[in-house]
């Protein structure tokens, strides 16, 4: 397939656990990494809670604006997992048995333990492709263009491998990271004039604190690798300039 | 003053380098447990990128949805840090120096110290509310309801105590967490039967794995501590019941 310059993606964590505190997402930084790494920009993540007129709203309006949407969370059999049913109803597709994925789990567990419960994990929307899940056997699945996936995230990890076929992805985005023993008070107005001369180009620059010091990461990012090394020779030479 | 019942807020988090996966947000998480703490039921987090026109249109979107709104990130000193602008053309106020802040900057930083690179620090929208920050000097600022803080996690968590008489929230959130040996397809059904006779409460059921061991805790959220109360005992009657 012809690659597009510019593929995008929106992340969609559904969970009150996570609106309430009780957890810390990781899943938005697993899935940007890897969307990163096969040329797919994330414009956009929104938490939401479990509520399905919510949940069908936003998936409507970022599969429409985005390339690529994927869903975290509320796919596992309990009463507050309502993803598959709510993204069904924002196809306006059936809510169904998938015979394929009944097969999966069927064969995973041990005679006599697929029962009503995990039974739960096969209804999705009709037609669904199958995400497959080699951690704990219940699988995910895509819609046209929406990836649903579960919330555990080193479950989520383990069936991004298997997903790397289904996205056709731009060139990938490449970052240079430069680390700085400084504040950024000290290397604004340059990094600024760096900047203005790069438009096209993302710089971000972050401070850290390591080991009791203070410094500063210039993130370069761009799909063009020869401006990313123009860019930083431009850096490079205000900080031997400012003797940083 | 009088306490209304149901208060909310949006978090919007302002940051390339969550969307690019380089950083994983942790303000979310520390945010959603102060509010929930005063009585703040977190209603959606946005992540968003350094782009002026989208800062402006969904802060509008959210300050005129929720009762507050929280952002983090982008009150720095580099040219990627454009809250506090983007936020005086959201509200259609003036940027510009704030005497405040630049007296309690010159104080803090010792003499020839407080640069120019430092000064864009002071720069905000006309006759916004200082928020002190007892850790790195600089502070956040807040107009009307949207309350504007750093993304740097530590520092963010040592402003939010100055904060809380800024807030007026209603009734606590209470939460009571049951952990159980199981796995969530064993409780499904018994579960499902407690949220349909306790509709408005909050039931989340969250499989976890601990020391090699898979469990499920379940929580209970509410502002009336008699219903979480008698929703334990109905998840406590079917547990026995089942032996788990």
């Amino acid at each position: 397939m012809t690659k597009i310059t510019k593929v995008n993606a929106a992340i969609l964590i559904i969970g009150n656990e996570i609106l309430s505190g009780r957890t810390q997402d990781a899943n938005t930084s697993t899935l940007a990494t890897w969307l990163n790494s096969i040329g797919v920009k994330v414009g956009e993540v929104r938490v939401i809670p479990d509520i399905e007129n919510t949940i069908i709203d936003i998936l409507n309006k970022l599969r429409t604006t985005y390339n690529y949407v994927f869903t975290t969370g509320g796919i596992g059999p309990t009463h507050d997992d309502i993803t598959a049913k709510s993204i069904s109803k924002a196809f306006k597709v059936k809510y169904c048995y998938h015979p394929e994925a009944y097969k999966i789990l069927e064969a995973y567990y041990k005679p006599g333990e697929f029962n009503e419960g995990r039974q739960k994990m096969v209804w999705m929307p009709e037609n669904a492709n199958l995400i497959l899940n080699p951690t704990s056997g219940a699988p995910g699945f895509s819609v046209e263009n929406v990836f649903c996936l579960p919330g555990v995230p080193s479950i989520l990890k383990s069936m991004l491998g298997g997903l790397t076929n289904s996205i056709v992805g731009g060139e990938p985005i490449l970052s240079l990271t430069i680390s700085l023993k400084t504040i950024e008070s000290e290397i604004s107005d340059s990094l600024t004039k760096v900047q203005n001369n790069n438009k096209d180009i993302e710089i971000g620059s972050y401070p850290f604190f390591q080991a009791g010091k203070l410094g500063v990461s210039i993130v370069i990012r761009s799909e063009d690798k020869s401006k990313i090394d123009n860019c930083n020779s431009q850096i490079l030479k205000f900080v031997n300039e400012k003797k940083i």
